[in-house]
This record gives C-alpha cells, structure tokens and sequence, in this order.
C-alpha cells in the first residue's frame, strides 16, 4: 500500500520518498527508476555541465522528475535554472547557498521549490522565498552537509513551520535509508525523506560499480566527514560544507593535512582523477553517508522504494503493541 | 495511558525512558522523580565523588533507581561499583569505557547492566559482557560522545542485536527531547529512550538556576562539540570522547586553541571553576545537546515524561492516517 502524506498528495507522487540529486550519480536514469517506483527523482544537476544536464534530462525520458542544484554552484551558471524549468520539472531542489534568486522564476513557473537547509537561519531563509517544501538534512547525510543532526533538526525546524508557515511542507535528510528511518521521520514531524546513500547503491546509479563492493563492506563508523575531497578536485564549497564519504587511504592521508594537500595538488589531483576514472575506492572516494552500515546490496531503485514503503507501512501499522492500558 | 514496551516489561517501570546519569546533573532528586514519574531514575556517578554519590544515594529516598558511571573515570575507584550495588540499584549504566571489568560483579548481584556505546564496535564489546540493555548514543546528545548519529546509529545496533543477541534491550540516547523522538525512536528499532538535556532543564536537576536561560533561548545551532571544557577542569578523558556544550564566550575564545589553552590553565582553570560556581552561562558552561532547540521551559521531571509520552501516544495511535488504500 502506498504512505499517504501531505507531501504525496502535493507533489502527486504515490510514495514519500525523494532521490536527492547526488551530483553525477543521480542521473536520469536513476531518477526515472525512483519516479517510476512511486516516489520522486530528481536529477543531480551539481556543478552545472550543461551538456550533462541535457543528456540527463533526455535520458529520464518521460518520466515526471525534478532537479536539484548546488545553489552556490548555480549561482556562476544561473541560466541552467532556465534550461531545467524549460523542461517543466516536477520539483527544483536548491541546497548549499542562497535559494532566493531564483525563487521568482521558479515560482512564476509553477514548479514545486524544494530548499534543503542545515540550519535553523538556513530554514528562516527558505521560508522566506515561499519554499513548497524544506528538507532538514542532518550531516549524517552522505556527500556534503552541515553540522546538526537529523533527529533534533527536524523536529525543530518542524516547530519553526508550525510557528511561520505551516502550510509549507518537511522533509528528513541523512541517516535515512529503510522503512525504520522513513516511519521515524514521520513521527519527527517531516512528510517524507530525502534519501541519497540508499539510491547511490541502486543498480541504476551513475556510480562506478568498483566502488559497490567497498561501500557494501563498511559499517557506519567507516565514513568521515572531510574537506580532502573538494579540495583535491578543486571545488570551491563554502568553509561550513563538508562532505562525508567512505574513510580510505586518501583521507586517511590528508584528512587534517589540508594545507599539504593543497601544495600537493599538482600530483594528488591527477592521480584522484584517475582512481575515479577507474572506480578505485581506496584512492578515489565512495560518497555515502552513516547509513552505509544498513546498505548490504546493490538493488533496482524499485526494490528500494518497495521495501523501504513495506518496512514503513508494517512499522506504522503496529503502533497499537506500544499503547498499554490506561 | 503508558507506553509498553519489552525495556517496561523488563525493567519493571511505566514509561521506556531513561534519565541519562549525567554527572553532577543527575542527583539523587532528579533521579528520584523521574523514577516516580514512571521513568528510570539514574544518579550519576560521574567521577566518582564517594561522599556525593552516598549522600545521593541517600537523597533519592525509597525510589527505586539506578546508577550511571563514567567507566574510563570508575576504572580509578573500581570500588565504587561496591557501593552501589550494596544499594541495590534498579541498574547499572556503563558509558565511555570498557564494561568488562565490572559486567560479572552487576551480574552477580542480579542488577541489569545498561551499556551505552557510541560505534559499533563498543555494542560488540557491551554484548561481549552480556549487557541487558545497550543504549545507542548520537553525537547530538548533551555532554560527552561520540562521532555517529542517533537515526543511523540506532538501526544499526538493530540489527547488530537481532543477529547476534535478539533479547539484548535497545534505547536511543542522542537528540531525543519530546514525544516525537521517543516515538522516532521505537521506530528505528529502539526499546526506549535515554533523555539528558531535557532533563538537564527540570526543576529538580542538580543546575545552577543561572544556566537554564542561557539554554531556554537558545537553539539546536548553539552548541559545539568540544575538548575544551574537559582541558580546562583537567579532565583527562580519551581522544575519541568530546563534549557538546552550549556555545559561549568560553568556547569561542578557546575552541580550535586547545594547545594555548593547556598553557593557560594556571588563570583559565581557576577562572572557569568561579564561573561555574556563579552559574556563569558565559564564561562557565551549559551542557547541552541539540535539542536545546525543543526546549522552551524549566519544569517538573514529571510533567516532562508525561508530556513526552502523552506526545509520543498520539502519534503512535495516528499513524493509520499514513497507510494509504491498496
């Protein structure tokens, strides 16, 4: 049976469940595998290649996705929030700056604008563009993220709605990857999840698959939180974006020798590119949050969402054993 | 009406929540309300203070409750375990070290032994020792901690516990203030809860009254994880241990300048022991999680657990509004 939420029935979606738009991995057909399960895709529009993001929105087909951007990222190619709107998406998800240039557009587009945000001021900002839907992303969260985590944040940015804009909707971010998370989030306040290391292991990601095995193997203590990797491949995040990936020998190596690095880049970054081109999860990176400890097989995008709504849907219905006599 | 669930069942109380026995914090007062309020009351032994744990002790009257230690800081004063016990408490809480030494000895004496672990590794060694109860600690929590988060860290201990030990009882420690995280928490797989910061800010906590408006005002986004509050009472605890603490004047001078602050300890030290014992929210300290967003009042330990578990019912007795038609 399909989760009912206020987030299902705005959006037009069967299920609460939102891909976040991984930069590179969330391509199109991983967003029209999840759309097509029932929840929402949206395609990682990321640092903005436009020639990418085309092909990408090609490749969905006609499958009812969205699209997410880095916001700060964006901000050096705002014409792409035209070449996306043209293309009539069912959401705009905008993460990591400041949503409110582009809000006008969205808005007189008729298209769904969906604001992740780390931090309280981060929601305040949200609500003040008239975000459809804030998505409270704790730095569990695999890839980049704040410093909350998202079993306060939600709730509290929830109490922010409730007190601003209660119309506007929730959703919970990082540390979510099966039906025991997205059942939790309901009970946090939030109408639905953002889930990005769960679909990062579906079988229609743009990951290498020499990653998988890595990623598949570790436990949640086996990620660190970093800045090693934005800076070996010289992309210029805010100081308060970090990203969490799957500890190896290249953040065992760098991780608190940034400075090195950085006078290191002429060797180190060559040879990062390459392990990625090669898919070497010891000298690349595997982009995945905590709950990599709960991902033990690469699955279909449809099996996700299948099991994650089927473990959610059993939870929610045997609340009663809790309830004891009065 | 209570909220059952095998932790109730097993340790004989009303309510799944647990005072966390938060040193100084958790004396024999608080201890003894939350007990009396249907929770489980812990003293917290903390560094183990003999005169203050005895006259604790003592003060929780005929309550029955139990008793938390600082394991790294009990290895000092293995003695103490005796006393205690000799008190018959309704358990024994082990955190921040390893339970081996002292696992045999609670078991003796027919006590449940309650570990709280931080990774998954420590849950291995607390299932290792045939702990009751393992509590599964996010870093969000007030105080001391680790690097994982309550939402991926609870599932999987989850699991961990079903493969290995299915009767082992689980709670959740970390970002858990209201009815909406206890009820998040029996979803994620958890038995119960452990709530410190909420309880910090009851009536009957052992709080200079100074500290709580500072807390009261302030949000999840004021706190820092931090070794400078233990640097400046000469707390040696290990490396992998940090405390969340609200941020202040204190830890914005010394944050990120650990080493000048070792230097200065001869006035820093004494210093913050006077700011401490004025209830100086600014230049002493506050320790609190991230939920001191989702709290807005001091009030009776009582009023608090019955707040939190009349909450958590109704969402639990809501959720068929999320199981859609077939």
């Amino acid at each position: 049976m399909p989760i009912v939420t206020r987030l299902t029935e705005r959006l037009g979606i069967t299920h609460p469940v939102i891909l976040a738009p991984m930069a590179g991995v969330a391509a199109g057909r991983l967003a029209a595998a999840v759309s097509g399960a029932g929840g929402l895709g949206l395609i990682g529009g990321g640092y903005g290649d436009r020639a990418w993001l085309e092909a990408e929105l090609r490749a969905a087909g006609n499958a009812r996705v969205g699209c997410g951007f880095i916001t700060w990222s964006l901000d050096e190619r705002p014409e792409l929030i035209d070449l996306v709107l043209a293309h009539r998406p069912a959401a705009v998800f905008l993460s990591f700056g400041d949503p409110a240039p582009y809000a006008g557009r969205i808005a007189e587009a008729g298209v769904p604008l969906i604001c992740q945000v780390q931090t309280r001021g981060d929601a305040e900002a949200a609500l003040d563009c008239g975000a459809s839907v804030l998505v409270a992303q704790g730095g569990e969260a695999g890839g980049h993220g704040g410093q909350r985590a998202t079993i306060a944040l939600v709730p509290e940015i929830a109490d922010l709605i409730a007190a601003r804009a209660p119309d506007t909707l929730l959703c919970a971010a990082g540390g979510i990857a099966d039906g025991r998370g997205l059942a939790a989030a309901l009970m946090l306040g939030a109408d639905g999840i953002v889930a990005g290391s769960r679909f990062w292991a579906a079988a229609e990601a743009a990951v290498h698959p020499s990653l998988h095995p890595a990623a598949l193997a570790a436990g949640g203590d086996d990620t660190v939180k970093t800045s090693t990797v934005d800076i070996v491949r010289s992309r210029a995040w805010p100081e308060r974006f970090k990203i969490r990936v799957l500890r190896n020998a290249f953040t065992d190596r760098w991780h608190g020798r940034e400075e090195a690095l950085r006078g290191a880049l002429d060797t180190e970054a060559p040879a990062f590119q390459t392990a990625m081109a090669a898919g070497d999860p010891v000298n690349g990176t595997a982009i995945v949050g905590e709950v990599v400890g709960l991902i033990n097989a690469v699955e279909p995008a449809a099996a996700i969402v299948e099991r994650m709504v089927a473990e959610a849907e059993t939870l929610l219905k045997g609340t009663g054993r809790y309830i004891g006599p009065s």
